[in-house]
């Protein structure tokens, strides 16, 4: 496997060359960066976490007729997707103010916002990803009118989805973002859910506690960051055989034996 | 006059009750801050100039059919305006990238932007005045669809007429900031054109030189603002006596003369 050719290297996962044309391996690392990677640290176990939550909402996104890059999970830290051209902007849905839309409008984290927003970053970690208008977006040409109103469209239905699912299990989703890519089939390209959907890119809150089950754990170094993964997986029933555990931990194991 | 009261006072404008009902009068200072007023200056003269040119600016808007608070001009640093609600958004049209744009997308100072573009900012010193979506605006109820498309539609043709306005005495336009009200009249209620247009609120480059004709002179600390100020106004046409410089530096005069 070393071979293989390296498409690209993100901040907490790395694209390979699939093993079919238009197909690429997405592999899940254990790093963790905050505050456009001025903080950064390994957590040891996050991959594999991600790897198996990413493939259970990307799954069952697709279930309810949800387009994504999701084919199938491989092993522990790798999946295989359908290769995209990631449009530049990351769409944030917000259901409750927390982060940096509570700074920005000066709203105590945790008011419920007037309704359900759906926000566009530009995508430049040398720009700290700033928020973006529908008319800079169509300016600078980073995607088109159409583009736009499908990932609001999905945003809103991955927002209802989600909300749903997490309800079930006692989770409030306060916010998440998610990034979308142009899948060409032949002359056709469609916009689909792209990238990952895991603790590292949402917002949730215990609804009995409002303990943080996600990356603000390390953000605001609160601690238990894997142990509040496993904790969400585990509520979703992907984790759940003794087999299923001593795989996290087999692999924390591991790497701790590594140092 | 001193008994007449006092509604607002903003950083660089005075608002007092009007003579009637439905009126206020709107007082130019020489005050002139940057950067969320953390930086403060007097600058003699300023008030007079802008009085001046947003009376012309005003006037001139009137004349293609813009709706404009604007009534008119009682003395040197004093106009009648109609009173209206002031939306809590800056409208910002650019033409070409310049100040936060060309920082916040990492373009070049002066390079043409792909087309004109019309952003809002929320209007709240203690935020920094962010920039805002439409969804925000729609969100926390700042303005209604309606408005917000009479606002983009008007700042569109402000910018079309004040660009060529510009063009003919040899200025080109690189962007402006206005502000609008709510005008109530009877049931009714129309988005109107309202605050000032001054070099103030404008981004103004010499099209032979790109010497700075602006408030940017303030900020940068290039000097001679007020010198450039009445620059833009002698090439309108709106100082051309020999009495109308003399109004400008007689006030010049009095106010060096209190120090």
């Amino acid at each position: 496997m070393s071979r293989r050719r390296k498409i690209y290297e993100g901040k907490a996962k790395i694209l390979y060359e699939g093993p079919e044309p238009g197909t690429l391996i997405q592999y899940f690392k254990d790093d963790a960066t905050a505050f456009n990677a001025e903080k950064r640290a390994v957590l040891d176990g996050k991959g594999v976490l991600n790897n198996r939550l990413s493939e259970y909402f990307m799954t069952r996104l697709a279930g309810i007729g949800i387009p994504t890059h999701f084919i199938k999970r491989l092993n522990m830290r790798e999946q295989l997707v359908k290769q995209v051209e990631i449009i530049p902007l990351e769409v944030v849905v917000r259901n409750v103010a927390a982060g940096s839309i509570a700074k920005r409008f000066g709203i105590t984290e945790g008011e419920a916002l007037p309704r359900t927003l759906v926000e566009f970053y530009y995508k430049k970690d040398e720009l700290g990803d700033p928020l973006v208008t529908e008319e800079h977006i169509a300016a600078f040409g980073w995607a088109n009118p159409q583009e736009v109103e499908d990932m609001v469209g999905t945003a809103l239905r991955v927002n209802d989805f989600l909300a749903g699912l997490f309800a079930g299990v006692g989770i409030r989703l306060v916010d998440f973002k998610i990034e979308f890519g142009r899948l060409y089939e032949g002359e056709m390209v469609r916009t689909v859910l792209a990238d990952e959907i895991s603790p590292d890119s949402c917002r949730l809150w215990d609804m009995e506690t409002n303990e943080k089950l996600d990356k603000d754990r390390f953000r605001r170094d609160l601690g238990n960051v894997t142990e509040a993964y496993a904790e969400v997986a585990t509520r979703l029933g992907i984790i759940k055989t003794s087999t299923d555990i001593a795989e996290v931990i087999d692999i924390r194991g591991e790497r701790n034996g590594d140092k």
